[in-house]
């Protein structure tokens, strides 16, 4: 079963460019990571301290190990402070158009 | 800018499946539509009535147009009366990876 997800990070005030910044940059951290096959990184249109994260993974494993990469974490890091709230659904990836 | 968004649909009970079923309908109608470039359809791990879509268009234009497509409307009507809700997030595409 291929894992997915789709989050929604909300920025504090005026950090959301901030915040899809380091999430552009995480989908490079996390691109050579084994099984990561997509991560799309969006803001919203409506509320641009809304950034939207889409992620597909060949297995939950893999993105579990994913992790405990040295990089990815100390992205996580410096995204944390600038985070209000997290909207997170981990998804069985079941197909489309592009992808 | 290209555009894009996420929506999180939530079907009427025991209906997830079937919602399932008629959104990867939708990603082979709109496949070949112009402008479309993602059409990621999931299912929530937590919940099955949630259908999880990421979509990236070339344009805002290009997916309004796609709307008025008679197989998309079509579509739209048989999907209609199992959701119960839907959340929507149109969004500016700002890149990734694998996408």
């Amino acid at each position: 079963m291929k894992f997915g997800m789709q989050a929604i990070l909300t920025a504090v005030p005026n950090e959301g460019n901030a915040l899809a910044k380091i999430m552009l940059e995480a989908a490079s951290i996390v691109a050579p990571v084994k099984g990561c096959e997509r991560y799309i990184v969006q803001q919203s249109l409506t509320d641009d301290t809304k950034i939207l994260i889409t992620e597909v993974w060949a297995s939950q494993e893999d993105h579990q190990a994913s992790l405990s990469n040295e990089q990815v974490q100390a992205l996580i890091a410096r995204a944390k402070p600038i985070i209000a709230t997290m909207e997170y659904h981990p998804a069985q990836f079941l197909g489309g158009y592009g992808c």
